[in-house]
């Protein structure tokens, strides 16, 4: 069969909604500066969807050093790839400077978070090498997995059990082949906001014999007593071989960074297709991390206040009755019972009749009946912000359990 | 075995040249400006090594772009991905603008080009799809066809009988599985030169059917009567099922976009997972990319000067008797006879004793006992750079070819 036919009949899982979604629920355009109060389609709203953990993204010394950096340097340079002409000093002080943050030896920028991952895992095993990987990894890690030659194996989502059994079974592989152990999870999962078992994942180095990759995307910046991430938050730094994040939660940015021994960093270097093979982080890119990081370390107000905004609308939730799951992080998932056409009805309600933007999530990331609405509590968002949002979620989850919406996806009016 | 210990042991294929290549041959930092001339170790170079093909990287009226536009917006926005809260107006005027140039009906803007061509070919292909491909195609695409879970086959670099084979051992797959045929080659290879035969390919849709996925990093803004790329040059832009360039050669910037029918753009929308679940292209760099499109169409002496370069370097080291394989590009490569010792000290020479900057490509991307000086000429040199360069090449040719240089590997003295 033709493929671009067979494409115009099956549109995919989240394509198959884009009749109704595209636009509104999918696609939607966020208007003005980034913060707590956004435009959407040209009415204000309170925005509780964006990943500006610290609230950097429009921070005045921030937006001045992006400004500035761009002025001097354009966006142009470097070019190149890193390893044939895109080097430059910036981008050595900016991994001098991460190292010492999450107090590693050595560190390597990467041009883009989820290639940088998908090359970390691929250049770090070879066919004789077995994988054993957190079941709910990002779809990074899993592409990552994807290209691996060997075996890999699954293991239930923070279930040490359950790791013990596939370390087992992939110890068995590895004592035949000569091959070694890379065990792979995240520090914060970005959907549940569950953090990784990573004390529990550690100790079994005790038993087993294995090198473990964290992705720390969600954690970083945001976890820990200086913010060095979820092994800092649960003093196991120390065993994490290899720590990852993006700059493009909590440093407002693009670009990702991977640190470790520096022979394995040096190794990474040389050997990342996704990054010896395209172009280097532009230079702005470069500089506006190192600001973004110098607050990470210098104001940890700005944690602080992300926590008290944290801790306010997590504990209002569940004083309400709101199911908001296992998180141990900002993220806050709350869940309600619905299916899809609820959940579009819960959403339009929310932004057209209290001005309350939060994304929303339905199968198959979450289960059938489930409906996740997922807030992501920011520095830059106030009690006020909080309370508001708690009153207005009551009132939606009481029409909602009262049968009070209709049954069919809504289809927002175009503006 | 440890992966860390094993990974001491063995560095990789560049890895292993890192004791005498690094910060001189492999990570070298170039200073200043983007131009014909850049310092490097506290010297002027004639700089011949980045694809800033039409000079745009530091053209007056990007630099204002992108610096007004890093003010206006910062680096952060928009935030998340494109499909959850990293959607534009900009993003969607670009993708208009793209489609009319590169004339296609529809176009998505990627967060970067590596990955976005590994999730192009991810999300076209199904287990019961062909994947068909040349078999010099970029990493991008290579990592791309690992991901398939169905059958590949390669062809002989633009070897159409080749092709014509390989798509007559896929066409008995897909009449089995009933899957369809996916081909796959460049426009420009960055290495050679050489034009992807894409008039040759598009033929072959006259016997077998298949779709056509043309990478054309190097073509797009360079080669046909508008720019438009390859396809326009040999006059085939039709024949091109999915048009992909990237933004980080003539654009001089990073991003990429994918062109085709409208069902399909949309079908990519919504199923490439490095953009499904990765942050949207910051909005400085399309804003950036607007303007250096505009510069594309209505400025056609940016492409006049870089072949006015392009011809007189590929004629004047022909005419000295260089070989300069077969390229029918601005891509120009030098190809020598030497060693990877022979190698480093002709590249050494040139920078140290002639001033001249190029990248050095040797074993295993090219045969052992070939040296390839890789020569990018762009609209912003002069014919002045072009004679310098030539003169110092038939110097260091003289020597290697009457033995005068020494046979170890050059390990320059740190600065």
């Amino acid at each position: 069969m033709d493929i671009f036919d067979r494409i115009e009949a099956n549109r995919g899982p989240l394509g198959s909604h884009s009749h109704y979604a595209e636009g509104y629920f999918m696609f939607p355009k966020l208007e003005g500066e980034i913060g707590p109060h956004m435009g959407f389609r040209g009415r204000k709203m309170l925005n509780w969807s964006l990943n500006n953990y610290l609230g950097l993204a429009n921070h005045p010394e921030v937006r001045k050093v992006d400004a500035e950096a761009a002025a001097e340097f354009g966006m142009a340079m470097p070019m190149g790839a890193r390893m044939m002409s895109g080097n430059s000093a910036n981008h050595e002080r900016l991994e001098r400077e991460l190292s010492e943050f999450v107090q590693k030896p050595a560190t390597y920028l990467l041009n883009f978070g989820y290639q940088g991952v998908v090359s970390i895992i691929d250049s770090m095993v070879g066919r004789h090498d077995v994988i054993v990987y957190d079941a709910e990894s990002h779809a990074c890690i899993i592409d990552g997995v994807r290209l691996h030659a060997g075996k890999r194996f699954v293991y239930r989502h923070n279930d040490m059990a359950s790791l013990e059994k596939q370390l087992t079974a992939a110890k068995r592989i590895t004592d035949e082949t000569g091959g070694g152990i890379f065990v792979i999870t995240e520090g914060v999962f970005g959907m549940s906001g569950n953090q990784g078992d990573l004390r529990g994942v550690i100790k079994l180095k005790e038993k087993f014999s294995f090198r473990l990759f964290v992705d720390d995307a969600h954690g970083f910046g945001t976890m820990g007593p200086t913010g060095a991430g979820t092994g800092e938050a649960q003093g196991v730094q120390d065993g994490i071989d290899l720590y990852f994040s993006t700059f493009a939660k909590s440093m407002a940015s693009i670009g990702a960074f991977v640190s470790g021994p520096q022979s394995v960093i040096e190794y990474l270097r040389y050997n990342m297709r996704s990054q010896v093979f395209a172009k280097s982080l532009p230079m702005p890119l470069v500089v506006g991390a190192i600001k973004r990081l110098e607050l990470l370390r210098t104001k940890p107000e700005l944690r602080e206040n992300l926590w008290t905004i944290v801790h306010a609308i997590q504990n209002g939730l569940r004083e309400k009755g709101f199911n908001i799951g296992t998180t141990t992080s900002p993220v806050t998932p709350v869940l309600l019972e619905g299916e899809i056409p609820d959940a579009t009805q819960v959403t339009l309600d929310l932004r057209e009749n209290h001005g309350i933007f939060c994304s929303i999530v339905v199968y198959p990331v979450v289960p059938k009946g489930v409906i996740m609405l997922r807030i992501i509590p920011t520095a830059v968002h106030t009690l006020e912000d909080v309370q508001e949002t708690i009153a207005a979620f009551e009132v939606v989850a009481d029409k909602l359990k009262n049968g009070l919406y209709s049954r069919t996806t809504a289809v927002p009016q175009a503006v």
